[in-house]
This record gives C-alpha cells, structure tokens and sequence, in this order.
C-alpha cells in the first residue's frame, strides 16, 4: 500500500481507537472513519479525516479497514449485518479487527473474507490507554503470513511488539492468554496494596521494594499507583474486561481447562458491575476488596 | 564495621543462604557459619568460611548475625533457644533475620534484643535462587534507621533494592505484599500457559506477545518458560511458599482484610503439598492444573 493513494478505514474511536487513528493520520495516511456516536470522531475530523456516515461507505471506499468496536456482538454486526463490511469491501480489501473478541468469530470472519477475496487479520492489542497513546501497543495477529507482512507498517504504527501467533483466531486466542494473566495478578496487587494500608506500611514505600523484584509486573507498576490514590478512571474498562473474562472462560471451558484464578477474578469483577461500576478502569478492584 | 576484623556469622545455608554467604566471603569479610545439615556449609569452608559447631559458638563470636533459616518455628528456635542467638550475643551485635518470617516474631525478637543492648532489623528478601547468585536481591527492611544505615553496606554486598520499610516487622509485612502479589499471579501465568498450549498456539510464541505488555511479570518472563519445558526445579519451594501464604492469610485475617487470591492460591499449593511435592519449585502450580 502506497501512502499517496491509500485509503484506510477506521471503525470504533474509543478510548483507544481514537489514539490509535490519529497515529495513522500522522503518519500520512487518509482516514476515513465511521464510530456509532459521531461527536467522538470530530478530533480527528479537525485533523483531516473524513467522515463516513455508514460502516457500508467506509467499506465501499478503504483499501484497508481496522475495526476497534467494543463487544462480540458489534463485531459480528461490523462485519457481517446488512450493511456491514464483508458485504461492501472490494476484493484485495484488508480488514483487520483489532477489538478483543472472540476466536470463533475471528475464524468466521476469516473464512466469509476468504471467499469474497478479502484478506482478514484478528489483530487484538495489549497495553491500555497509555501504549495507545504512545503506539507501543502490543499487536498479537492472527491470519496468513502474507497478509501479516503487507499489514506489518501499518501495526508498526500503532505499536512496537507485533508478532504472527499462527492461523486466524490466533490473535484473540493469545489476547487470552493476556487477559487471563491479568485477570489473577490484578487480584494479588489489590490485596497486596490493601494488606499495606492495613499493615501501617507507606504504599508507595512499599511499591519501591516489590515493584522491582519477583513480585513485579506491569499492572503492580502502572495500576497499583492509581489504586493507592484512589483514581479508578479507566485506563482499561472493568466493562470491557468481564467481557473479555468471558470469553476467556467459554474458551477454557470448551478445553476442559480448569481456571479457578480466572473464574474467581469473573466473579469480583461481576460484583463491581453489579455496583454499575462497568465504566470505571480494572484498578477499581482495590476499593471492592477494600469493605 | 570494618573488614579487617569484623565477623559476620551467617545461620542457615539453604539455596539463598549459600549463594547469599558466598557474596559476603567474597567481599573480604571473616565468615562464622552454622547450618543443621553440616554438608551444606563444605564448600563455604573450603572457599575460608569457618564451621561453628553450635548457634550458640557463631552468636559469641560475630560482630554481625544473619540468619537464613526455613520457618517461623526455626527462627524462634534460632534467636529463643537457651543456645540460641539472644542468649549468646554481645551487647552491640547486629542481628539480622533474612528468613521470610512473621511479622509479630521480627516485633518480638526486636524488642528482646533491645533489652540486651543487640541491634536487631528483619530483613527479608524477594528474587530468588537467580537474585541470591546475581547478588541483585531486594532487600525489604525493618528496624532502626540508625541500625539500617550501619548494615547498609552489608545489605548491598547481597542486593541492589535495598528499602527500609518502617519500625521492626514493617521488612516481614513487605514481604507479605510481595508473597500476596505472587500468589495470585502465579495462578494467571500457570492458567495463561495451559490455555495455549490447548488453544495450538506456541507457548513461548505466546511470551514474545504477551511478556513486554500488560500482562508482564516477573513470574511470567522467569517461571513459565520453565512450566513450558516442564522443569519444576526449585528456584522457590512449594513448601516455603505455603509457609508464607500461611503467615499472610494470619494477618490478613487478622486484619479484617479480605484475600479471595491468597486463599485460592493457598488452596492450590496446598494440594500440591498432598501430592508429596513441597521440594519442587513454584512453578510446578502449571503441572496441577493441567488435569
């Protein structure tokens, strides 16, 4: 794809879509771009790209379309409803759903791509609001190998550690394997940033000695702090990570794979969306915990 | 303390304890060992250590007491016992417990020391086997300030991260954060692994992805590419991770605190301890879960 020329679509300016079209913008490419609530993309309307009132006109005229919606059921609507892309992409179209969704679906649309000539990708990412930002996304793909490549500058735009985990579906089942990582580990720096309040210990004191050492991870380092200051705005949506958790679950499942650290974290955050707190980020499970 | 003659006597050879007093004979110090299994100490004599017979003979004689033992019974033990360190020291000694210990004993030993004009900080540590060789241990202390800058210097013959923490206890309570972060991390990497390997994907495919973004830990970068080869050798013991999770659970109960992770985790190693395998490595949390 020549930049001069090249058309990309972008379907979904949340919270981490819209950082990650601005990058595209940035890096030369017209834009063209389509999101449920309109208000959401007028930024990037300032900047230069274009609106598209239907998911349809974005497919008729990218030559490239990344969707970043939010649920299973969006995605099957983007790509599949009446005037969703598979039924309005040209032939050669790449498309490339970069929402967390689920890898039966990715392989869906895959196959439905595959025979309309249309290269599909599942192309989910790791890294919250701030690799966003900073496009250093981790972008986990799944799809063929030749697609991948021709794909490749355009992720490198976004992100910094981007790797082809096999056939499609691949993609979102190692965004799994992300999200069950996580899934436990935010109860552990919870309980442990807790037991410190409780314990008479300095929290951030406490971050110094454990953050560097064998108990260290990303989350201990970027979502304990915001915990201990109380500020539970998202970074990643408790909302959008039950939905995740459930996937993972019916996954495992299917497996006959037992999860009980992942089932117990589904279960928390169950409690925090019963308390219709879906909007506030994953750290918020330290105040849940904190009764 | 000068080098030229000043002791330090070191109680407990175990897998940190070796590497831990090697460190200390290296950096030119006269080296007072004692360990229940004589066997252990060998090679520490045959590198200048000196054999003490006794508890009793090392407490007489260092300038400086670091214990590296197994249990909160075994320290008691150690420090208590009527030939024990607290019976035996001189009035200026610094004593110095290493073990992951209770928070309430580190108070009692402290306080019992103090009465006999002994300097006492617990100072537990996090990094396991690799961070004892590597000398790059965190060192989580708890004590007199004045008593940790004295030390200081020894702390860092053995460590990089070296942080007082508080009062007398406040390295054990540290250290508790740091076990409770582990302990439900532990469950996410073991599940994350299982779950790729079943999905067909590439396990250590899956760490290149999943390893640098937000599911990052220490656990997963250090422990699960060992789950992958199925090698279970102990870097930390089930059986001393139990003990800790013990220690926890206790004053997290004890402080009204609510541990779904810590007691889940506990759980989980503990059927690890009823299939005989309290000699293995954390790791092997990966092996029970595969069934």
């Amino acid at each position: 794809m020549k930049k001069a020329n090249a058309a990309i679509g972008f379907i979904g300016i949340g919270v981490m879509g819209k950082s990650m079209a601005e990058h595209i913008l940035d890096a030369g490419y017209s834009l063209l771009v389509y999101n449920r609530t309109k208000s959401r993309a007028d930024e990037l309307a300032e900047r230069g790209a274009v609106w598209k009132d239907t998911v349809a006109e974005v497919a008729k005229e990218a030559d490239m379309i990344i969707t970043m919606v939010g649920y299973p059921n969006d995605v099957e609507e983007v790509y599949f409803g009446n005037n969703g892309i598979l039924s309005n992409a040209k032939p050669g179209t790449y498309v490339i759903d970069m929402t967390t969704s689920e890898p039966s679906l990715a392989k869906k649309i895959y196959v439905e791509a595959k025979n309309k000539g249309i290269c599909s990708l599942d192309a989910p990412v790791s890294g919250g609001d701030v690799g966003a930002k900073n496009a250093e996304l981790t972008i986990m793909v799944g799809g063929d190998k030749e697609d991948f490549e021709n794909v490749l500058p355009i992720f490198e735009i976004m992100g910094k550690n981007i790797v082809l985990q096999g056939t499609a579906g691949a993609g979102q089942h190692t965004k799994m394997c992300n999200q069950i990582v996580i899934a436990s580990n935010m109860i552990g720096v919870s309980e442990a940033m807790l037991y410190a309040k409780r314990a008479g210990l300095d929290p951030e004191t406490v971050l110094k000695s454990i953050s560097a050492g064998a108990a260290g991870s990303w989350s201990l380092s970027n979502l304990a702090p915001r915990m201990i200051k109380g500020d539970f705005e998202p970074g990643f949506f408790v909302k959008h990570f039950v939905k995740d958790m459930s996937i993972a679950l019916a996954e495992a499942e299917a497996m006959g794979l037992r999860t009980p650290g992942l089932q117990l974290s589904k279960y928390l955050y169950d409690e925090i969306m019963e308390e219709h707190k879906g909007d506030k980020g994953t750290q918020i499970l330290y105040e849940l915990l904190d009764k």
